[in-house]
């Protein structure tokens, strides 16, 4: 940034916080004073009707954004599992999931504002091509003024985007980061971060700076619109608040992404 | 009819048929080149979103208006047995099926007009205050243009009219009626005909004088905005195809009714 | 007691204590420590196979030994909503539970010993004759030694012994009792006790004495084989410590009943 | 086969027929009097409990043997989807399976003596070690008696064997094999045979001689102890009756294999 330019007033810098909610686990009424997107359930990996709408008028009544987390049709593996699914079948259950969760929302005065894949989803349209396609067919189909949430670089926003839908790009406040700029699996050592004031410390740092430290200590660049806050993981209300936190007293606005 | 009346031409006799398909038994394609009305299921007594999305789509190529069949969760069942049900977690599943279902039309070109009850769902709120009660407000939560579809003089019928939601009054083609003018339960003797022939005839003399000759011979009035063709009986599409064709030999044009 | 009772030897008073686990919520590990009796869900209204599993794994590791609690087919409800069910529906669907929870019982050393119908099947077997019927039916079907649990004077459990199948009476240690000896139902105020050393001591009055002072101060007869713990409700493991404790005080065997 | 063996009277050729049923398609009536052995789905691809207790019945009462159909929990896809499962999660699921089918069997007065993988999970086994290894845990972990029907040459099959269970090996009446003795996939020209008389030729062919033509002429051993005939394709009763016939022509006793 030139001199120039700081000297017209720039724009404060802004951040977006999301947090999945109405999966009937984790505190979702804390969650919800603390993020401003909440990604909520379909009933496709949990959540009944009942649970979505109370979940979506506690979203509108915090006014908070909502969002479809949408999910391969998997209760019983709580979306978690990677499934084949044909073309036809996967935008057919994005559609209805979407539609569903639409309804509810709208029932109490919100709308669906954006989607983001859940769980097995999420992870397989990061590069799987086919599926990749077909949620963003799913997407454009409802409303192709929907926006898509993902990880940056994945395979489902960069068709999002060829297809003219809004983008969310999203990084993790408590996960560890590969040299490459990507997620240090959860299997591994040291893959999630446990302390509040650490993970706090990250995100104002990827927030102001577009940087983050990696694993083994280099520094990759972490672009994000949104961070990912878990709601279900022990002291997740705890972490949610100390980043929430830290970001006010860096200055930084927490605000809905504009798309 | 006075002759006076009779003098200005009056509009024609029109009469709306409707079938329940999308349930994966049954002949749809054939149905839809008969009925002006498909009662497509939403996923919760029968039907994948693939499904439903394959029905909507041709129901729209066909010129054929949608509604939604929302039933109990109740898959194994078909939808068929009484649940108890509170009013929020009734609403909420109404919502959330009307919402999907709708969503899947409008991805190919349709929309949702009128809401059905089916099966155990259907009974039920002939009499049942609170279910009823239920069903009328997650329509109006959905969408107040949206019409309901039932059973002539049900307390669902009741409490959407006072409640300003259009109502579409229903009879059946092939089902036996009791000189109260209900109809004889299909356990009982006579209960369901079979001869498309009478049946077809029963169409015709319900629609030209609102009467109907009940199963003891007396005469009861009928009265009914749609005529419910079953699709999935043996020879149904026989039936279906000779009220549509006795109905153009009396003249009586078949077309949506106008809520 | 009197001297010469005392004089010939009396078997220790003994008491079972059961409680509902599998359900993922709740501390089942801490429970298994203090009950003697496992109902565990058998995936109708809660649990996955892998969670049904790894209880019963817990279970037999703990010297519990488990009961299958069969549900209607209503996991959205959480098997808490009356559903009309045709005789065969119903024994079909509590064979198949059975038989799934006996199979992974018998897969990690253990095996099923008794039935406990769950939330709203428990509630209406007290008086339903049809669905009562059904239940003892589909446990004769199974193995006509397995026990049924349920609450005494109910219609199941007098199906039951007519029917030759052993029973186990149980009594509920946080709930208020009317003077006619039933449970003051959820929805009335002190209906549920939430003191652990008065929870405590009604159950090792009702254990005794096999009498209890009904809420209005009135005193009723309760006997039971065991007495149900609630794993779930909030200072579960806490009012289940107190009973147990305060049994061991009183010198009552706390043992499986010998049904 | 020497001159001295044939001398002392060699026991006739046999063989075993197989078809899947209690899928709620096809007319399992008729396919009961051709078969020797019935795969019964188990409720997580099709056929809800009172569906498969109906179809035990019926096996039982036409003499056929019962084998547990096991499926990935995927009723939406009719088990037809691959679905990435863990090792616990997926022993879990098909004790559960095998456990409910052989309740409902034993019920009526039969027993599962086999397990047969459905769909997607069939054909995933062929050749995946971990899911194959977990189905034959599963297996051995109800029942180390019951026998896996599958294709010969697959893991399961070998896994199987090593694992001490008794197998079955399978060839498929309708379908064209290639060289390698696999068969042509069914999105290839060819792939699905329709002509009875030509099915049947086959059949007897493998049967007596362990050899078929495959698609491009050459011959290929195909040695099998049973042979699936397909009970929901057009014309699948017609192909079954065939089959039998022709069996019965050639003097090949159509019987239980003895694993």
């Amino acid at each position: 940034m030139t001199a120039d330019r700081a000297s017209v007033d720039p724009a404060p810098i802004r951040i977006d916080l999301n947090a999945d909610l109405g999966e009937g686990v984790g505190d979702d009424e804390a969650m919800l004073t603390i993020v401003t997107s909440a990604n909520i359930a379909c009933g496709f990996h949990a959540g009944t009707p009942a649970d979505l709408l109370a979940t979506c008028r506690a979203a509108v009544s915090a006014g908070v954004r909502i969002g479809a987390q949408v999910s391969y049709p998997d209760r019983a593996g709580f979306g978690r599992r990677f499934m084949e699914m044909s073309t036809p079948d996967l935008i057919a259950d994005l559609v209805y999931q979407i539609g569903a969760l639409d309804a509810l929302a709208r029932s109490v005065g919100g709308t669906v504002t954006y989607v983001k894949p859940h769980g097995a989803l999420y992870n397989t349209v990061v590069h799987h091509d086919q599926q990749a396609d077909a949620v963003v067919a799913a997407i454009r189909d409802v409303n192709p003024g929907l926006a898509v949430m993902g990880l940056p670089n994945s395979v489902v926003l960069a068709r999002a985007e060829r297809a003219g839908l809004p983008i969310i790009t999203e990084a993790f406040a408590d996960r560890a980061y590969t040299p490459a700029g990507t997620l240090v699996p959860r299997t591994e050592q040291g893959a999630v971060l446990s302390d509040s004031t650490e993970i706090a410390r990250r995100v104002v740092e990827m927030t102001t700076t577009g940087r983050l430290t990696a694993i083994d200590g280099t520094v990759v660049g972490v672009a994000a619109d949104s961070i990912c806050l878990h709601g279900d993981t022990p002291g997740a209300v705890g972490h949610a608040r100390a980043v929430r936190e830290a970001l006010a007293r860096a200055g930084i606005e927490v605000a809905r992404s504009r798309s």
